[in-house]
């Protein structure tokens, strides 16, 4: 066995005092593993004297110098963000160290860049910790499904949006009640934005869709709709009917009426049967359902967040890069060769349930059936509750252009006989 | 793009027409995603004229002479069973070609013999559809988690068997009757011994624990029981008290009372809570739940037989070793670093439940609870239940070496106020 290989970690909060505490723990398994040992050769961070734990021969602030030391074979990104951790990780990549990150934001945003880098230097550049976390996803997509066609993705792979929906279908609160107290517990961060409007789902809906369907994806690409405007309403509407409401990340391969292919790459609240393995996902928990064609359903369920399952991905990813340096191979990364279009989201063919209340006088139904059809969208079920004189509507529809949809929403609004909209929300997973 | 990458194929069965019907179908996509062409140069079978699909110009009897040949670079091996498949995927190592097998029989029986070939070789010897058909789980082993401490791993990994007890559960049938309709149905085949014996699922458990410890572990090391003797009294039991029967295959590394580790590897039908992960896998999919100390509980869940399931998994290994082709690498065998010592099952811990008829009388209860204290095993609830001048006792131990559980039965058998043990299971997945 050979001299130790020298790793650099850029960031050290609760994901970076996981992998520091277990590279240390496990060096000897570790070592067995790779054929040579590892060790910690500089820790950057912005204020050293806020980490006591750390050996202070260790922590510079110069994290560029650190990541371009001659010493150093492999980097470990855990800063979040897209700035600084963007350069140091080109700097990296360009200065011949592989890279492993936990950056889901960055990977979506500029993937293909560094994708790039680590091509031209002959390195790796790993990141099965920016989606879902400790769950292996990003491995099975790339390597174990890569003799297969995937058609579709599912996930639920943001665990504070989960947790909030959870309680709302729990407790009956509403979207507010239930995110005040995902605060008070420390599942939600005191600004919640990037998960509550559902920008950290779709960072990891462009980065399942660019593996799975072979085409770059970035998180310009994917619709998203955030779940703060999910009443508890539409979370008492979809137990009617059978089904959950989660956010769901939807990756899609679409064959359009012209033959061609492309790939829809959507974040939204959803309806889901309680049936469907997704729905009894509940708390932080992530999961992500895989439709391929050859494979069938399969479904990856585990801890989405977290600094000890998030360094349980980075650390099996350090693995395999340290493995590729001692043997003096570089995996293959991902290949956009299919280079599919992305689908708007107005073409993208989607299903609604809509609950209106309704004059209870006749003609109303065949009124709304029609706006349906004028739209060109075909109704799957209704259910029809009277009370006194006015009528509860319940509807779900096939599936259809969601432009058209939305169309449909807007017009029953207009109807003189519809005195309300009272829930409008897509609908997954039924067949 | 250099020419084509040359593929023996040894077998054509259901999972054998898959792959070849997978590879012409996805030729584009597999020569983009490798690098290169791959091109079918033979197919050994056993008598020609029952593969009228097949050209006639690849069909061979003459496995070995194909797998020898000069021009073949890869060998995927869907024969199963133990001879000729052994010295076939031997030869083709020695002779330097990467091979792809579905073969759980044979990696169980030999691995270590295989991999020494394959280490010797400088050539990959990849399986990932000899466990639970399309599902990704011995990569995400090798791989995603090879920066985490494996504790636990418990499957649902035989599709046959866990179809039985599924309907078991849903008609109250007996094993027998079960049986009966999943052979009319094909679920089950004509000599189930394999599958039912839980010799199948041994064989996946000895895999399983060989890459997730990192120790040989073979099909002879595992302790294996099957459902013959599941009786709809058991599974009636199970629901009662909140769980579900099924055959799991459970690997751990268990610490004994000295701190020295070693690994427990059993298959055997258990009570698990229907609130368990693996409690709603139904039918003839199959789950493999494992826990690991920094990535916590992980699910995967897919199909875990078929045709096309199987292909797809085959399929991803032979992009895998058709890459590293290509690049000029080879992917790391398992190691056996760790080589702990296999823990008998009579000193594995475990949990009974335990149903007995006894007479309803002052101190029956006493002397059944002072049995089990003989024994050193501790009760963790009891439920009693009379009828008349008898009673029912309902007893769920806590965990004990499962010698001393056994030996606490059998004296219970002995006991005159015992007029009856109407159910014994273990008892997995309690907290």
């Amino acid at each position: 066995m050979n001299g130790p290989l020298k790793v650099a970690l850029l960031g050290c909060g609760t994901v970076g005092s996981a992998v520091l505490r277990l590279l240390q723990e496990q060096s000897g398994d570790l070592a067995a593993r790779i054929g040579r040992p590892v060790e910690v050769a500089g820790v950057a961070v912005r204020r050293p004297q806020h980490h006591p734990d750390v050996p202070a021969d260790l922590l510079t602030t110069d994290a560029h110098a650190l990541v371009t030391r001659d010493d150093i074979d492999l980097v470990v990104e855990v800063i979040g963000g897209i700035e600084p951790a963007r350069s140091l990780m080109l700097a990296a990549l360009e200065s011949g160290k592989s890279v492993v990150s936990a950056n889901k934001a960055l990977l979506a945003e500029d993937g293909v860049a560094l994708h790039a880098a680590a091509a031209k230097a002959g390195v790796d550049l790993y990141y099965e910790a920016a989606v879902a976390g400790a769950i292996p996803i990003l491995r099975p997509l790339r390597e174990s499904l890569a003799g297969d066609q995937l058609s579709r993705i599912v996930g639920i792979v943001n665990g504070t949006t989960n947790y909030i929906l959870s309680r709302m279908a729990e407790t009956g609160a509403g979207f507010g009640e239930a995110l005040a107290e995902a605060t008070d517990l420390g599942y939600a961060e005191a600004d919640p934005t990037a998960d509550v409007d559902g920008f950290d789902a779709a960072a990891k809906a462009a980065i399942l869709a660019s593996l799975a369907f072979h085409t770059p994806v970035s998180a310009a690409d994917v619709h998203r709709e955030g779940i703060s405007t999910v009443t508890a309403t539409d979370v008492s509407r979809a137990a009617e009917i059978g089904c959950t409401v989660k956010l769901l990340a939807i990756c899609e391969r679409v064959t359009g009426e012209d033959g061609n292919e492309s790939v829809a790459v959507r974040v939204h609240p959803a309806m889901i049967p309680t049936s469907h393995p997704l729905a009894s996902v509940g708390g932080a928990f992530n999961a992500v359902f895989v439709e391929a064609e050859a494979a069938g359903q399969l479904m990856f369920y585990g801890q989405g967040a977290g600094g000890e399952p998030t360094a349980s991905a980075v650390l099996g990813d350090l693995v395999a890069v340290a493995r590729n340096r001692v043997t003096g191979a570089a995996g293959q990364g991902p290949s956009g060769y299919a280079d599919l279009a992305v689908r708007p989201m107005d073409e993208t063919p989607t299903r609604y349930h809509v609950s209106l209340d309704v004059a209870d006088k006749p003609g109303v139904l065949a009124a709304v059936a029609q706006e349906f059809a004028q739209h060109g969208v075909s109704i799957s079920t209704v259910r029809q509750t009277g009370r006194g004189d006015a009528a509860t509507l319940v509807i779900v529809t096939h599936s259809a252009p969601d432009a058209a949809l939305s169309a449909t929403i807007a017009a029953l609004r207009e109807m003189p006989a519809v005195r309300g909209v009272t829930s409008v929300l897509r609908v997954e997973g039924l067949s």
